[in-house]
């Protein structure tokens, strides 16, 4: 659970034995390929916090096409939050891509670890922030971006991630066909 | 500023010598009608509270027709919070459309804030899962749900708006033109 600790630390300093009861409020869970720890229809009850593999986050439409909404590697946290935090059910499935480690923490259990460690607050707070910014920054980006500057900016902010999911899902993700997306890249390697 | 101070009660209870501390962060601004707390290219840096009157925010298209983004009144926050959480410039106007009293907060103060009174990193951090929240809600709404839904949950979900600001810009939050918004008022109210 190194990971995770550190990632707290870095945004909200935590004491050891505030460290010890952070520990015991998450669990693991461990995933296989392909496998889904939320399904469309379900309410997501927890925060999840990668530790190893890669996950991603899509949604389906009247058709049964699948449109990838968010990536998630080690490091990361991935959720429905919007089912999180209004408890309705979620719209998106999240599914491990390669075989996975998670740490998650029931909503309840959260709740009761605010008043344990008021640190945690501030932690949460800061990644609530970055969420805010992040959905919104993807719904400007939809709306004004052209295909090329999404893709040039995917890369520039995430280039951890070209590596790690097949072209397809990252051609859903920005909106693309795969064949158009490898166009775009053919050209941008140049 | 009871108002201001009852809210943050609410959600996350403070002594009286922290209330004294948070009151003395804040800065009473009085505005005028039409008057604006932000103009779009500008950078947010504060967070803004109502304490009485009306707010609305908009946004301008490149043939500078006006677009309402939200509304504020007495005991709502009202921001570019994109604007202020990147400290990128701002895409929307903030505008009191009547006269108006707000407290706001410059977000280096409330950083100290935070250090001083750790109710607040509580405080906030239930404020932006609820901004997260809304932000998510409203895209949604934009995308799926016809003119008569949406307006059917805007009088649902804010029954105290549509007396307080003009039918144009109800409109206008709603992606309708005045005379269809009319036309679905007269209907509803059959």
């Amino acid at each position: 659970m190194e990971k995770l600790i550190a990632h707290i630390q870095d945004l909200s300093p935590v004491s050891a034995e505030e460290i010890s009861r952070i520990e015991k409020a998450f669990q693991e869970k461990k995933l296989a390929k392909k496998e889904f720890i939320l399904k469309a229809g379900d309410v997501s009850q927890h925060m999840r916090f990668i530790d190893s593999g890669a996950l991603r986050t899509y949604y389906l439409d009247e058709d049964g096409k699948e449109f990838v909404q968010s990536f998630g590697i080690e490091g990361w946290w991935l959720n429905d939050l919007y089912s999180y935090l209004s408890q309705s059910p979620a719209t998106q499935f999240i599914q491990a891509t390669e075989p996975s480690v998670i740490f998650q923490i029931h909503r309840d259990r959260l709740e009761e670890l605010f008043k344990e460690v008021p640190a945690m607050e501030r932690f949460f707070r800061i990644k609530m922030q970055s969420a805010y910014q992040a959905a919104q920054h993807r719904n400007l980006q939809v709306k004004i971006e052209s295909a090329v500057e999404r893709y040039a900016n995917f890369r520039q902010s995430y280039p951890q991630l070209e590596q790690r999911f097949p072209q397809y899902m990252i051609a859903s993700y920005l909106g693309l066909t795969p064949e158009h997306l490898s166009y775009i890249r053919r050209k941008a390697l140049k």
